[in-house]
């Protein structure tokens, strides 16, 4: 088999445990930083291993308009196009082509779209995404899917989840046939070295159709399971719900994943839910706009009341950044338009959301998972 | 004294030595890259340690403008503002004054200038461009001068370095009467820790002039020279004829700092001349445009021709770019405009740069400078 989970402590419904890839363990409930075109943007690969990534992940949509995946698969995929030694993860495009509104046409068959770049046209089906991820070669991929819009009455929550499911099962019967042709150099010796393929659960807001999604994805059979269709719009409070309502009716020894959320505070929620993985933006686009995750809360280091401040970004963060430039230093850099300002606004971003989840995996394994969450709820937010 | 110069070896005019500042000891001859905001444009200070930089240069026209010398001078210098322990040395803010053109009006008394940020109006004298640069605290700093335009006949010629004779003149004297007033937080303490302020040659194209400039610039007595007005547009082979002529006047026992050049073959050549401190910003500038240079000729990652490229950038190059990346991720990155296509460029021009300089030197020591040069001058150039 392609990956393998192990479940090492349980708290509650939060578990804290392993997942086991051919480029290396990782532990889990894990945070997956955003590396849309094959670079977390800003971060040196080397930088991210030192910060503790595990796992990145990458965006088949931009990655098959740019470079092109005929160009990463002759590379052996991913990993080695990328120089990337430790674990990847493709979404399988569907989220994407749904971002891109007007410029996109749905049918049984797949999607018509536009490229963002220029206005090319493009079509998507199950076979072809998987197909793509296959040539990208990332350790886990995603089945095509519709992430359904926001609102949606029943009715179309209900035919949007149908199309997914039959878009699953076209994806598992082409990813069955085809997944020894995965490009990496030693793949296909042993039979343990292919890619996981997971599903993915859909069905609005509706918690009938998440469990009747969740029911009828697990009989097409995946090893990991994805809750999608969220972070669309809805307000925190359904977004909850509606995951709680979903995890109840996933297999829980196999891996789950939270796609596209959230805050620092939403990942130790959903944790403590019983998420295993997620991923999200937010770190990584809000470094790049200055805004700051810190223990005392959020900070916009563009603002005046910085220019001399000489304390560190965050005096409870043990970052490179926090440990060698002040708060005044990182206003300067924003202030001026400098690079550098994006790239160190990153890294301690990531570092303030890896070293969350680590004080997660601890407080799960300790059986404080409950307190840690007061503690992180309870944090001023400027 | 403030700084220490030792000769270690010479071979022929060039000469290699030691720079032995309060922040740290400068192997010469030595390249000094530029962080003109107290930044290297997207690379964090730790890189630049591990690359081996020894000395930056930083610009005090845009530090003055922005975050202003107060601020800098509070966190006791920028050395404690940008977290560089190494040495650092800044420009006086001539040049940059001079190449705002339009922007600009000098008397005896200085120069009005308007902000290219915000169009405001600033007055710059020698007394105020010594004490902003003893409020920034570098290791070195320079005088005030006028760089004379190119091409100016020799009246005028004579009359701008009339004026930069005057203004050194003064620089010296407002120096010597605040030197104490640098900001590190240990100064004053045994007498060893103030700032050198070199002189500045100018003359234009002149070789009478540059004789005359050299020689009264001398009588003021400063502890290292430099060579100013070149690379103002003039024909590659004038700067070389410019830089041998003033050479033969400025004392051996004092580091000679040719400003603002050069590509890697210029850097080699003036070491040859006898030249020990350079700096300039086409490794740094080149890479943010995709230049590149490399042991066989510079390059253009944008080229179709790297696509699929799998090749490092430079087989000879040992640098944290060229052990992990391929030619075709660095054009991807850069065809998709991703920040760290300016990170990796500018960590791999600046080691190229830092690795030509390690085996100039290495050259000198043994003797072997003139093959070195040949060597270089032979690369290709596409």
């Amino acid at each position: 088999m392609a990956i393998q989970f192990h479940v090492d402590a349980r708290h509650g419904n939060a578990r804290s445990g392993r997942l086991v890839t051919h480029h290396g363990v990782i532990e889990t409930p894990v945070f997956m930083p955003v590396g849309t075109a094959a670079t977390v943007k800003g971060v040196p690969q080397d930088l991210l291993e030192e910060l503790g990534v595990q796992i990145l992940l990458s965006n088949t949509y931009h990655l098959y308009l740019r470079p092109g995946v005929e160009i990463v698969r002759r590379f052996g995929g991913l990993h080695d196009f990328m120089a990337w030694p430790r674990a990847i993860l493709t979404d399988s495009g569907g989220f994407q082509v749904f971002s891109l509104n007007e410029l996109r046409k749905v049918t049984e068959e797949g999607v018509t779209f536009r490229s963002h770049l220029d206005g090319s046209s493009h079509f998507f089906t199950p076979e072809s995404a998987i197909e793509a991820q296959i040539g990208l070669g990332a350790d886990i991929i995603m089945a095509f899917d519709e992430c359904t819009e926001y609102p949606a009455d029943r009715a179309r929550a209900r035919e949007s989840m149908e199309l997914t499911l039959r878009w699953a099962a076209r994806s598992k019967k082409y990813f069955e046939e085809h997944k020894h042709e995965t490009p990496w150099r030693f793949a296909g010796e042993s039979g343990r070295n292919t890619q996981s393929l997971f599903g993915i659960v859909q069905g609005g807001m509706d918690l009938e159709l998440r469990k009747e999604s969740a029911e009828r994805t697990i009989e097409i059979d995946f090893p990991g399971y994805a809750i999608g269709g969220l972070s669309v719009g809805e307000p925190r409070e359904r977004t909850r719900e509606v995951v709680e309502a979903t995890l109840q009716y996933l297999p829980k020894d196999k891996p789950r994943y939270l796609m596209g959320v959230g805050t620092p505070e939403e990942i130790v929620e959903y944790s403590n839910l019983g998420i295993d993985m997620m991923d999200c933006v937010l770190p990584t686009r809000a470094a790049r706009h200055g805004l700051l995750f810190t223990s005392e809360g959020k900070i916009s280091i563009k603002q005046a009341r910085y220019t001399e401040d000489e304390g560190p970004l965050d005096r409870n963060c043990g970052c490179l950044v926090c440990r060698s430039y002040s708060r005044a230093y990182l206003r300067h850099l924003y202030a001026a338009g400098e690079i550098l300002a994006q790239v160190l606004n990153t890294l301690h971003n990531l570092s303030f959301y890896l070293d969350t989840m680590r004080r997660v995996r601890h407080s799960i394994q300790l059986g404080e998972e409950s307190r840690f969450i007061s503690e992180v709820w309870s944090r001023p937010k400027p």
